[in-house]
């Protein structure tokens, strides 16, 4: 992560994230005030974590009834969000573009995905679910058309690379990558590599060591 | 992360994991020595946190020639994997876990994707590149036949929580999760939340302080 943070750790930001979307799945549901140990709960965390992530960014409450759910939405709204909304293009419509953008079409969050890229004839100058794709060599035009300021790699892992100097060019802010090479940029642009096998090797890791410590624990 | 760590961070196994898929790569280019600089460079960190990594393991080289690939490959591997291959299976085969297994097929990994399990007529029963896809009804059996270990979760969000106790009952020992619901598991279940949506909203987030530094910088 090549950002200043302003003092907020990137995992409070993470969770602040995460709050918010069980605030407003709390909220539809009609609950208009949580307390922090029952956040804490469907987070799988303790409640004096949520309090201190809360209290980084300066909010406090009534603690005889817990937060005011839609307060909190909007206070973490503050924290999070731009003002104006945030458009972002997908490289690389196969399987894990597509089910990134499934995943986000009519969500309603203020980060839209609104357009896509890729070179397969197939794809290119079509709309899937939704979302408009363009060919590769229309990247840099379209980027500034449509303001867009992230991308999301889910291009194959060998493509990725070549992705790189286009990103710049077009003067992309931010990346998230999802293939399994890791793309530097220069300061200045975000970029977070999230390869699933690292995700996968380490709940593996953690797994492996839980099975030592039951085994150290019984013998 | 529920398990205990054995005093490496969650991180270092992060990257170990990542530096080894980066040294696999050299290995096949028939590179046989690397400097740590040069592989903190292709991660973007410092090559002092490449080598306190190490150092975390255990592992010293001699910084003339830089690290021998194929022993760092090997010592990394004593770490992160467990003597016997890893069977994974993947709960959900929309677009996310076929981009799934299809990222994972024939990369000769210890972790190994054996099964997958959905409740459309139009997958259960078929083979689906390569991995045979089963009725969700026969996820214990499936389990205890095919010695699964893990399991990713890349259902429908809505379909989250109910696949909470099918794994517990199932003795599934480690769940990486894609949904947007965080999963929590009793004590011994490693389990790792990875939103999409959050992975996203924190890159946005760095990219609007980034603009907010740049803007305080210039004014």
């Amino acid at each position: 992560m090549a950002a200043l943070t302003n003092g907020i750790p990137e995992k409070t930001i993470e969770r602040l994230s995460e709050y918010r979307r069980t605030l407003l799945a709390s909220h539809k549901q009609g609950i208009t005030h949580i307390f922090s140990h029952v956040l804490a709960g469907i987070h799988g965390i303790t409640a004096v974590q949520v309090r201190r992530d809360l209290m980084l960014i300066g909010f406090s409450s009534d603690t005889k009834k817990g937060y005011d759910v839609q307060v909190l939405i909007e206070y973490i709204g503050n924290i999070l969000d731009s003002p104006a909304p945030t458009n972002i293009a997908v490289l690389g419509m196969g399987h894990l573009g597509q089910a990134i953008t499934k995943y986000f079409n009519g969500k309603g969050l203020k980060l839209r995905i609104t357009a896509a890229f890729d070179i397969d004839p197939e794809k290119v100058g079509k709309t899937i679910d939704g979302i408009p794709c363009y060919h590769m060599d229309a990247f840099e035009e379209t980027v500034e058309d449509k303001e867009i300021s992230i991308v999301i790699v889910s291009s194959p892992t060998k493509v990725a690379p070549q992705l790189v100097v286009p990103i710049i060019n077009a003067g992309i802010k931010g990346v998230l990558n999802f293939t399994s090479t890791p793309l530097n940029f220069p300061q200045g642009i975000v970029v977070e590599n999230y390869d699933i096998t690292t995700l996968l090797e380490k709940v593996a890791y953690f797994v492996k060591e839980n099975e030592e410590n039951n085994t150290t624990g019984n013998g």
